[in-house]
């Protein structure tokens, strides 16, 4: 007989082993996220999911887009010309950039995405540089594609970029850098001066190497920015930039699966690139999304959460939590608050405040000891409850 | 200055380069496939796509799905347990296997089912073995993969496997032995003796190579089948099979991406390559299906597009090609025919259709020179139309 215990591959084992995901794994059984998250008296700012019905229009959007209009209506679909045209339009709206229709690539959301950005330009072997406290999926996205990620600390005060560690973390074998902004879970947005002095040393650095450095701008807060706030994608400043963005946060509609991969304008070997990532979608899973939401993109392009609502949310929980002695940043964009852990072990205040029915991430799964995670996706009613059980923490 | 001509990986380049991509790419420009589909007097053969607008119990399905019951409705949706369970009881019905509900990996269909069961049990550098005429993207699925694909024809007589050619191409680094049946494009269903004698001959090689060699089972077709025919899924006949299913054929709405990769009850290790799958699921680029579908599942799962119709088109289209001089086998189940092309060069006849305004994908995109594919999801009247023309062919 075969020997036993090889039944999984490596591959996969490696991507289970990631730091990242083994963190987040043990703290969701830590916490018995998936047995709590039904019970009524639960407060779960946990995920960026949905904690209230959905808007009308986004349903009727749905409703109208299911209606055929055609034989071919749910039809194999690869890239809608009107959902790309949609696409096109909002994000030069949002950005002054004339984006154009055939450089919006598709995508069944924001991972899929970024697998196909790293998988376009990097070989096996190279390296994808991105900052700590990281989305959690960078490392094993990373890790399938076969890219040896690096990681470097984002400016403890600041929050911003730490150029001089990316600088310095550069190696001949760097292929991307990931710039997530407006952050998650930070909520900062990235100034123009800083992503220009990134954009001088990647210029640099690519000249130095021979190789040019991309930049994977994972952008799916894009439009999720409080007043006097604005973004900036870091394609103003650099032109090999690939956009990755999920309609699943302006929306909040996560479970439904659609984003893109954007080629900005100023980008060379635009064609060759859609060829690849066109065909790089059919190789990994057919990762086009699917007709339906295609044919809704158009309407979805014009909706967006509250933000406004949002904003106000964001400062009463941050003078709430300041007024009880937290330290916490006012975020700039996003839905998450980032504070410091009252309690020097992040894990410890996480399981104590769950004990109160109230959960939250703790800052050691964003490998960011010290601090925890709080979604504002919760309602305003949610955050009033929670309120008690946040002051008896640190009281 | 990088140099330049190093934009697009070489990865990418190397699933763009596989033959067949190579092929079905070459085919759709000859054609102007994309330029013509839009011709209203065009009689198009080539894809399982539809040709008539859907059924009103399919949009129905969607429509119930798309009202939210509850605030989670558009959350993150990994695997629905309703849907679940509806895609367990289903394949239960058809195989008389006692599938669990935990073991349906739901994904975004059957391509991203075929690489996932690559990913979780083949290393880079692994072989896997398939036969011509293949379905077009099992070989940048697998190079996407990092695989190697072995390639042995089917027996041209009984269109049925060739045992002994798989048995010889088997080598030690054989880990994945592809299976498609009912069969595109020939409409053959591998009967059980055919199953049996490969699970015989993949027992003995696993034992001398000292490590388990799967069957990937590629079933989408596993509900198409003609009165007096029926399927058996080889996972009946070798407990190492992991089932790919795709709901885009017997629904006929390929663009809505639905389908699971299925652990069958006398697989071992079945909770390891669960936990294993999901995670990659999420390193690919989250690969399960979007939340309004596997909130539709459970009424899908009653549905198909309807055989007795298909099964006379079938008859109707295999009597008229027969009469005409056409050599072609009566097919078992899916909905193509796949006859021998009258000219040797198989492209320029269907060349010759395409100027009569008939479409049909020549053999040679199958690596099978010589035959030509013709898609029954062409309705009644655009097969009648088509008669004069493939008449004109012959003659």
């Amino acid at each position: 007989m075969p020997r036993s215990g090889h039944t999984v591959s490596h591959r996969a084992g490696a991507i289970a082993a990631t730091e990242s995901l083994r963190l987040f794994w043990a703290f969701l059984q830590e916490i018995d996220y998936v047995g709590r998250r039904g019970e009524s008296e639960l407060l779960d700012f946990t995920f960026g999911d949905p904690r209230e019905m959905s808007p009308a229009p986004y349903v009727a959007a749905l409703h109208d887009a299911i209606v055929p209009r055609n034989e071919s209506w749910f039809a194999y679909t690869l890239y809608e010309p009107e959902a790309q045209a949609a696409a096109a339009a909002g994000l030069r709206r949002l950005t002054g950039l004339p984006f154009a229709p055939e450089d919006m690539l598709l995508t069944t959301g924001g991972f899929a995405a970024l697998s196909l950005g790293m998988k376009v330009v990097a070989e096996p072997g190279d390296e994808v540089l991105f900052s700590l406290p990281p989305w959690f999926c960078y490392e094993p996205i990373a890790i399938e594609a076969g890219l040896v990620p690096v990681k470097v600390r984002i400016d403890p005060e600041t929050l911003g970029l730490d150029i001089e560690a990316i600088a310095a973390a550069i190696t001949p074998r760097t292929r991307i850098v990931i710039v997530n902004s407006p952050n998650n879970p930070t909520g900062r947005i990235y100034e123009p001066e800083l992503l220009m002095r990134l954009a001088a040393v990647l210029e640099e650095a690519s000249t130095r190497n021979g190789r040019r450095i991309f930049i994977l701008s994972d952008e799916p807060y894009n439009r999720i920015v409080f007043s006097g706030e604005r973004f900036c994608t870091p394609a103003e400043f650099y032109a090999h930039t690939l956009i990755a963005y999920s309609y699943g946060k302006t929306l909040l509609a996560p479970g439904q699966r659609i984003g893109y991969l954007a080629l900005p304008p100023a980008l060379p070997e635009r064609e060759a690139l859609r060829e690849a990532v066109q065909i790089l979608q059919f190789a990994v899973g057919f990762a086009f999304p699917n007709a339906v939401m295609q044919h809704a993109l158009p309407e979805l392009e014009t909706q967006s959460i509250d933000i406004a609502r949002l904003e106000r949310r964001r400062d009463m929980m941050v003078d709430a939590l300041t007024g009880m002695g937290y330290q916490v940043h006012r975020p700039q964009g996003t839905f998450y608050l980032f504070p410091r852990s009252p309690l020097p072990d992040d894990a410890a205040f996480a399981r104590s405040l769950a004990g109160r029915n109230v959960l939250v991430v703790p800052g050691a799964v964003f490998e960011t000891p010290g601090f925890f995670r709080i979604s504002l996706t919760a309602t305003d009613e949610m955050c009033q409850q929670a309120l008690p059980a946040f002051a008896a923490a640190i009281g």
